[in-house]
């Protein structure tokens, strides 16, 4: 059977890699993925192949990926954080069809919403719910409603992709949907640079990161109603009785 | 300065720990965790000196941890998936004012919607919320709340302990409130014993999984409206238009 793996490298550094992540990018013939993940590839293993696609040919790195299993190579598909959050494993799984001789491994990894936590404090501890903010495949209908649920529902709630230069107000816009139905004293924090030079976090209230500029390195958490600031870390705790 | 690592192990494989884990963990003097997790270390490391306290006992587990650090003893506090996804995190860093002279670290790793969904297919590719369905420290009409929110919000959604003998029909009831908002045949899976012995996963329609007896060591997860079953796997698209 020809393979291919779809591998979630973590945010960014070796370390953060699971051990499976790296043995399986070590079994293959090449790496595919974006510009940035496969320098880091190359990086680690300098006589690696590698093959990479710009960032909106999604489809056509897909079925690169095929075809270049279909020839025999065994083919590693490296993302970013976990390939099944916002990552290529759904398109891959849907082009799987067409070729019955190729199996398909999808390889977890730690996605953003759980390094940035890592770094903030305990923001995720409790119910939370995943949102991006890019309208680029979504309408930006669904993402206001699905932000007013997430408020009434009182989740903790971690934003992806919560700003670029083409969409520099779209987490003011998302702020004031959550205020409606939050307190305005809310602990939020960005994390940025996960995982890379550079890493590190700052805590806001959600009144305040209505102002904040982000950008595409950037993951920002917003507390639940009993989330609290202790020694500058963001703390949810794991339910609504005393501890 | 003393310090304590908090390390997510993943859902229990040796290959599915992160680099830095594994690191963390040889250069600990003691490992503390529930029995399971400090019996899966005492298979990979036999000679690390290893303590456990009861599941009930997380307070006190914590306050052990701080107790050995200050006798000047580098601490690994090991736990399942990842410690800050309803672990322990929230509360070492609530306790951690009491002892200034400790540093408390937190080592991200695999967490069971991650790892689960990497068995499944890809789930949770979409905005997603993950809600425990245990009402030991959240009220039922909370959680009844953020089940009919994440409904209403459309998103992909991913139940932790969705089931014990004490809470046989919770997920027949959660299932019960999401059939108000979402269409009957919105593919469904549960994966169970993840990255241990009898790994696996079967898919459902909503409807089917109102009926499904499930214990605990199952993850469960629901589709959005896009959600489709494609080759036996659970795959949400990336977004709302045509790909």
């Amino acid at each position: 059977m020809k393979q291919i793996y779809i591998i979630g490298m973590g945010p960014g550094k070796y370390e953060q890699m699971t051990v499976e992540a790296i043995k399986k990018i070590k079994e293959s013939d090449i790496v595919i993925g974006y510009t940035v993940y496969t320098e880091l590839i190359k990086d680690i293993w300098p006589d690696k192949e590698c093959m990479s696609t710009p960032m909106t040919k999604e489809y056509e790195r897909c079925v690169l990926a095929f075809e270049e299993a279909n020839k025999g190579k065994t083919v590693a598909m490296v993302c970013s954080g976990d390939a099944g959050v916002y990552g290529l494993t759904g398109l891959m799984l849907s082009i799987a069809p067409d070729y019955k001789e190729v199996a398909v491994s999808t390889i977890a990894g730690v996605t953003a919403a759980i390094s940035g936590a890592a770094i903030i404090g305990a923001p995720l501890i409790h119910d939370f719910a995943v949102i991006s903010l890019s309208d680029l495949l979504t309408p930006w209908e669904k993402i206001e409603r699905r932000l007013e649920c997430a408020a009434i529902g009182d989740f903790c709630i971690c934003l992806y992709n919560p700003g670029s230069k083409k969409r520099a107000d779209y987490l003011q816009k998302a702020c004031e949907i959550l205020l409606k139905y939050k307190n305005e004293k809310t602990p939020c924090a960005i994390a940025k640079n996960i995982g890379r030079d550079g890493e590190g976090y700052t805590i806001y209230s959600l009144l305040e990161l209505k102002d904040i500029k982000v950008g595409m390195f950037e993951t920002v958490f917003i507390g639940n109603s009993m989330t609290k600031v202790i020694d500058n870390k963001m703390v949810t705790p794991r339910g609504y009785s005393n501890e």
